[in-house]
């Protein structure tokens, strides 16, 4: 079917059925992961137990690390009302420098309580080049570095550098074939260590 | 043929054959790039025109992506001498701050002249999970932290950090669809921030 002019419009929206067939598969995936843990939770394993065709699994999920994708940016919602409306210092209220601080320790907590899907949806990834960044964390990192006084700055790309020295360490622990330190002991570094490049970079 | 215990020793040298093929070909594929530009350096075409058989190409370089990446490392083996014992501030003998900067304006400046390579080494690329680092950078990047006297700070993590900082923006440029920026305004935007930021971390 050919793309319709449509596409300079807004979005179009999730066809009905198309939105419940998506809660549907979200909600068995997250049923199974409790149940059988990340290791089966297969395309073949949801597609049967969802009652669904593997067609529609596969469509909607592309690979198996898809499934794992859909379920982190499921829970990423929740995170990011909490951003956006939650109290401070993760959301508004607090000085700028303690919401920066408070953002990457709460990225930190989100990525390593949701450790299993976030190191599947990184299996064999492929449509994400390595540039590819949050664009919440890079959004939300631009809009709080315009509130602090940083002198002569590019923030655009200060904001790049940041959101990028957030992901690495976080990427790096979670791409590792073995997690050798326990995720209280990596989230206490990984976050001892976001907040002192922040105050560092940000000290007037 | 079942791998040996020789897997404990040091890895071993590649056969003399295996080397010529693989000289003969990174050699092919730089004529063709310069006779023809990088879209037309396929696998296909660089194994008719080096006369060996699709199978040798396919087993040496995996996929089209692989062959830039191949090219990439090779140019990258020259780069790391200059890091090693060429002269100061990239080489020994200048300030650890001051190499710190060097070798970031130095990266930036191989990716950028080599970033039609760099662009499409980096398409479909699949084995590589968005956690990777450049180990030369982390490494030395790494060594120059413990030279220079930051007070407490967990220098591992910080030397992640910078590597993820100074390849997140290049990363993210090379990455575009369309490269709006001409390469010498991009390198300077990222060379001033890359300057910008050590120079605030490594504040005393």
């Amino acid at each position: 079917m050919k793309q319709s002019d449509a596409s300079w419009g807004p979005p179009r929206p999730e066809r009905a059925d198309a939105a419940r067939n998506r809660q549907h598969l979200i909600a068995t995936a997250r049923e199974m992961l409790a149940e059988l843990g990340p290791d089966r939770l297969t395309m073949d394993a949801l597609a049967e137990r969802s009652g669904l065709g593997k067609g529609t699994v596969f469509r909607r999920f592309g690979t198996r690390a898809g499934i794992f994708g859909a379920l982190l940016d499921d829970g990423e919602r929740v995170f990011q009302e909490q951003v956006l409306c939650g109290p401070p210092p993760l959301g508004p209220g607090a000085p700028p420098l303690d919401r920066l601080v408070a953002y990457g320790h709460a990225r930190i907590r989100f990525l390593l309580e949701h450790r299993e899907i976030a190191r599947s949806a990184l299996d064999g990834r492929q449509a994400v080049p390595a540039g590819s960044q949050s664009p919440l964390s890079r959004t939300h990192i631009r809009m709080l570095l315009g509130q602090i006084d940083l002198g002569p700055a590019n923030l655009d790309l200060l904001a790049v550098q940041l959101t990028a020295a957030l992901d690495g360490p976080l990427l790096l622990y979670l791409s590792a074939t073995t997690l050798t330190r326990s995720p209280q002991q990596s989230e206490r570094q990984l976050s001892d260590s976001w907040q002192d490049l922040v105050r560092r970079v940000c000290r007037p």
